[in-house]
This record gives C-alpha cells, sequence and structure tokens, in this order.
C-alpha cells in the first residue's frame, strides 16, 4: 500500500493508495473515527458498480448504513441536492459523530464533502475517489463545494477529510475520455513540480493511459498525491503556493464556460488550459521555446475533442474576467519559467495572449 | 474601550466594545482586513435603526459598500436566503478579499456569517452585533448558519469572525422583552463560570435592565464575552468545554420548538432553561438546594411570560431527543455542582425530571 499524508497539524490525514482497497475499507476507517453510522454519498452511475458491495463491506464489520444517491453529473452539485441530503440524514437521524463517505467522481466528492461540512455545522467524511480526476485531484485538499447558476464551484467550504482512500482498480471501469482528461491533471503536477515526474509520464503515457501495469498506475496516483498534499500542506486555503494548483485552470474554466459545460470534460479542457498557460509563458519569454515544443508535443499525444471553431478570444476573456481567481489587482496566471517550476504574473486582460495561441494552433 | 481577544492562533481576534462605536467602525476594519469591498448585511429593522449611517460613515471613509437587507425575524435563517445572497453578492462582482459585515441580532449573525463561510469557500466577516443576546452569545464564537425544516440551526459552519464590534448604545433601541431575554443569557456566564459575576447581576439586575449607567453595560458586556471567549479559545469546536455554554438550552430549545418558536423570545426560553438545568442539579444532589433557591429567587425577578398552561414534560422530552447535542449515548445535560462550577451528566430520558419541575413552578 502506498501511503501519503496531508500535513495540516491536529486535522492531518492519509491517502491510502491500493488496488482492491475498495473492499477493505472498514478496519482503516475505525482508524479514523469510533463512529459506526455511516452515509455513503455516491451518484447513480457509481452506486451500480461498488455500490452494494461497499454496503455490504461496511454492514458486515458492523457498520449502520444509509445510501444515498444523487444522479450522475454536474447538476447534482446545487443548492438542491445540499437541502436533500441534509433532509435525508436529518431523517435517517444521523449525528454529529455520523460519518459521511464520498464514494465517486469529483462530483460526489465536491457534494457530499459539503453537505458534511455543513450538516449540525460539520461532521467527518472520508473521501473514496472512482475516477483518475478525482484520485490525483479533487478528493485530497478539502475544497468542497456546490454550483452557483452564475459559475461552477462559487460556493462552498474548506473541509479537510478524515482520509482518503484510492482504489486504482476502479479506473478499469471508467471511459476513454475520462481517463485522458485524469491524465491532463497528472501532467500538470509534472509540469508544475517535478521535471522527473513529467520524463516519466512522457516516456510511458500510453501504458498509463491502457493500466497495463498497476504499479505503475498506483505510483504515478502516489506521485500526484505526494505533490499536492505538499502543497495543501503548505498552503491550505489558496493564499499562496497552493494557487500553483491553478496552472492551466485559467483558460480551461473560460473553454468550459464558454462551451456551456457540456462539450469538454473537465479533464480535457485542463489539457487545453495547460497548453495555453505552456505557450504564454513562452511568450512573455519565460519558458524557452524548446520547453514549451517539448509540453506541445507530448500534450499531441492526448485523444481530445478538437477546439470548437467558432471560439472567440473575446469570449474566453471575458469568461476569465469572472473566474474567482480574480482580485481587484486583475488576474493571476500561473506560468513556468521551466518544466517543474512556476511564477505568477498578473494580468489585466489576456485577449491578445488567447487570440496568439488560438491562430497558431490553427494554422 | 474595552477588549477582550478570542485567542485561536493564526485566527485571533478582537472584541472591542465601546458607547458609539457604530459610527467608528472604518478605521477599527482598516486595520482588519485590507479589502474596500463591503457587502453589509442587516435585516428591515436594523436597517432603518443604523443602516444609511453606517453606510455612509464607510463610504465617506473610501469603502465601496453594497447594502443587503432580509426580512426581520427567523424566516430569513433559510436556504433561501443564503442562495438570495449569494446571488446578490455575485451579482455585485464581490470577491475573494472582500468583505461581509454582519449588522444586527443573532438571526442576521448567524445568516451573514454563514454566507461569508461559503461564498466562493470563504471571506471575511465582521460582527456588529446589535441586540443583547448578540452581543454577549451569538457574534462571539463562530458558529454560523440556517434553520432547517425539521429544526433550528441544524445547518451551518464554524467560520471565525475577523473581528466583533460591540455597541452598548445600540441596546437603546431594544425591546423590553429582548432586554430580559438577553440579561437570560448574561445570567447563564455567572451561573457557568463565575460567581462573582453571579452576585454582580443578582444586586444590580435591575439597573443593569433599564440601562442607567452605561459603564456598567460595558462592564458586564465585557465579561460575558472574556468568559465566552475563554471557553471558545480552549474548544473551537464543542468537543469539550465548550458545551458548558449550552446550559440552559437544552430545555430552552425544547421549550421553543414545542411552542412554535413564536410565543417565546429565544432568551426567555433560556431563563426558563437556566432554572430548569439548576433544578435538575439540585435533585440529581449535585447543586445545595439553598443555592438553587438562590438563583430561582433571582430568575423571579426576570419579567416573563409565563409558561404555556398545557405544557406537556412528553413532549418536551420527545424535542430533547432531536437535540444535535444528542450523541448515541444519550442527551448530555450541564449541570451545576455550585454557582460558577459546571458537571456534564448524560441522561437518557429527562421526562421525569421535567415533570418534576413542571410540578413545582405549577404549586
Amino acid at each position: 500500500m502506498n501511503t501519503v499524508t496531508v500535513d495540516l497539524g491536529a486535522r492531518s490525514y492519509p491517502i491510502h493508495i491500493k488496488p482492491g482497497i475498495l473492499n477493505q475499507i472498514a478496519p482503516i476507517i475505525q482508524g479514523f473515527s469510533d463512529s459506526r453510522e455511516v452515509a455513503l454519498i455516491t451518484d447513480e452511475t457509481v452506486s451500480k458498480l461498488y455500490g452494494q458491495s461497499v454496503l455490504d463491506h461496511l454492514s458486515a464489520a458492523g457498520y449502520t448504513t444509509f445510501l444515498f444517491t444523487v444522479p450522475a453529473g454536474e447538476d447534482s452539485k446545487s443548492y438542491q441536492y445540499l437541502e436533500k441530503l441534509h433532509t435525508k440524514m436529518l431523517k435517517a437521524g444521523l449525528k454529529r459523530d455520523s460519518l459521511v463517505i464520498a464514494l465517486g467522481g469529483g462530483v460526489v466528492g465536491d457534494l457530499a464533502g459539503f453537505v458534511a461540512a455543513t450538516y449540525l455545522r460539520g461532521i467527518g467524511f472520508i473521501q473514496i475517489p472512482t475516477t483518475l480526476l478525482a484520485q490525483v485531484d479533487s478528493s485530497v485538499g478539502g475544497k468542497t463545494g456546490i454550483n452557483h447558476i452564475l459559475g461552477k464551484n462559487l460556493i462552498g467550504a474548506f473541509h479537510q477529510p478524515l482520509g482518503v482512500l484510492i482504489d486504482p482498480d476502479a479506473l478499469k471501469t471508467l471511459s476513454v475520455r475520462d481517463m485522458w482528461g485524469g491524465l491532463g491533471e497528472v501532467l500538470k503536477y509534472g509540469l508544475i513540480r517535478d521535471v522527473e515526474f513529467f520524463e516519466t509520464i512522457e516516456q510511458n503515457l500510453e501504458s498509463l493511459f491502457s493500466l497495463s501495469d498497476m504499479d505503475q498506475v498506483s505510483s504515478m496516483l502516489a506521485m500526484c498525491c505526494q505533490i499536492k498534499a505538499d502543497v495543501v500542506s503548505a498552503d491550505e486555503k489558496e493564499g499562496g503556493l497552493r494557487r500553483i494548483l491553478n496552472f492551466g485552470h485559467t483558460l480551461c474554466h473560460a473553454l468550459e464556460a464558454v462551451t456551456g459545460y457540456d462539450y469538454f470534460r473537465h479533464g480535457e479542457a485542463v489539457v487545453y488550459g495547460l497548453d495555453w498557460a505552456a505557450w504564454v509563458s513562452m511568450r512573455f519569454d519565460l519558458l524557452d521555446s524548446n520547453q514549451y515544443e517539448r509540453i506541445h508535443k507530448l500534450i499531441g499525444r492526448f485523444e481530445l475533442p478538437p477546439l470548437p471553431e467558432n471560439l472567440e478570444a473575446d469570449q474566453l476573456q471575458a469568461k476569465m474576467a469572472l473566474d474567482k481567481k480574480q482580485t481587484a489587482a486583475g488576474l493571476n496566471l500561473v506560468l513556468l519559467d521551466a518544466i517543474g517550476s512556476t511564477v505568477i504574473q498578473t494580468v489585466q486582460d489576456a485577449t491578445d495572449e488567447i487570440k496568439g495561441w488560438l491562430n497558431e494552433l490553427r494554422k
């Protein structure tokens, strides 16, 4: 078993990574909490795959369990489902010492985490992420929340889990698109923090995609979690260092917004965002053009939907101006000065940088 | 100016108490945050009394201000107003470095605090409590939240303010009932922590009620805040010591629930709750009967609505069983072993203790 620790003083917690851990969770959870009452929150897709076996396993270990299932997809990250889940938990009699387990992808983790953060002013919760994106990103770091009609993830709280349990075997049921998208977030970690990890991905991208070597996959997951844990430990609430995790996400969020959140998977938009941020880094003379070309070539090996033809730089800039990382001073862009090393620059307007990049890609 | 510090490490904050502070807040707020954008959240009653003058004062000091007013009363502590306020703040363009100021009583403080706790995953906020109950209790300690249809304060978060600014002059516009109710919470502090403070209240109850000596009132507010700050500093999230602040609140919440939340003011129900908890302490042979009689006599000087005649012990017990402090082990009752000193006892059922007390009162 690979174990990574998120070091946050009294609220430190472990991330355990092990193929097959999904049906071995009871003894681990007992180490996190004395609670014997568990609300298992999942979505309809994941429930069909793993819901019953996890429930059976917990019941056999003496837990009183309640299964709460929300529809799969982003629309469940809403005020409506927040209230619905609170109501179901109250009716089930769940108390301050009860536990929430989030079993699923990023939507389930964000929603269930926010439910736990706000139920009786906060109860303990455990993340069991089942998608690559959730395993390497959203399940670690304590960001929880829902969407607002005016934008994604605008409402939420920092609420650290008691632990994160990652089963690499769960990736075997993932779609091709979700796997490529997840690998986009994996690549981000190499780009922002670790040139050796970047090289590992460069050498093994296709075998990582095909899950042909589960030890290799487990190491990749542990590496991503280690980088995220280090960053979150140093800066829990995004005052400084944690902002580097947004590398690639400024354009990504704008791309998702202008395409109505239904054209790209999140991770796919991240990959385009990585390329843009690397390109801007080169254009600002921060990153050597050879290094950009190397990144761009690796990104070219990802299977992605093409950029929509009617994409306009102005539209994307307008969405960026609504980004919640925007402050009175402007938009903080995370850029690279080398593969594995970031710098932050504040820009008032990125329209020219978007236009230039789109023109390059369309050549 | 009296200043009390809530000691929570990096999240420590001051409580400033000073007659007239309401129109001197700008320089103090500048010490809390560099932000120049403020959302002032208040209710219709308080807005009419102080809203415009606080806005004018902040504008004159160079702040960009937005006034958001909710209807007065408990019904505003709802999912609906949470979402409405988020929407207004997003439309106003308020950012991560913007500030929320809660100006009003407990409802406004709890709602505005929870809005701040969940807006863009949490932004800074300042409490300016204008009722006695809010000045001595709800504005200090970081409890924020809304009501659920199944019970009060069931949804929320711990989110500590950047500071609390208390203007004793604001009490001059309070109703007689809110003043007596607030003095109930004041009395609680003497009972749980400080026999000398209890004696001060015993000697000066009527002059405190009539606000005839503002220095005396300021000292009383500072004493309450100091006790609450000490308790919260030792136990931010109610794992242990903080539970003593619930003294009197178990029966109080049940009384409020069975009377539909419209018969008692919260503080009035607290006073009955104090008497019950002291009586149970005596019945359990924890508290000397002379000490109970002394407490009961002081409570007799409070002007309170009578207990409804049809009150049933069974009903009250049923509501207590839903209390969010209930754990799998039972209901933790905070009791006294002397004036100024608490003990906690777990009971499975308090029906007999409610019945006995009701019979005593009805003699």
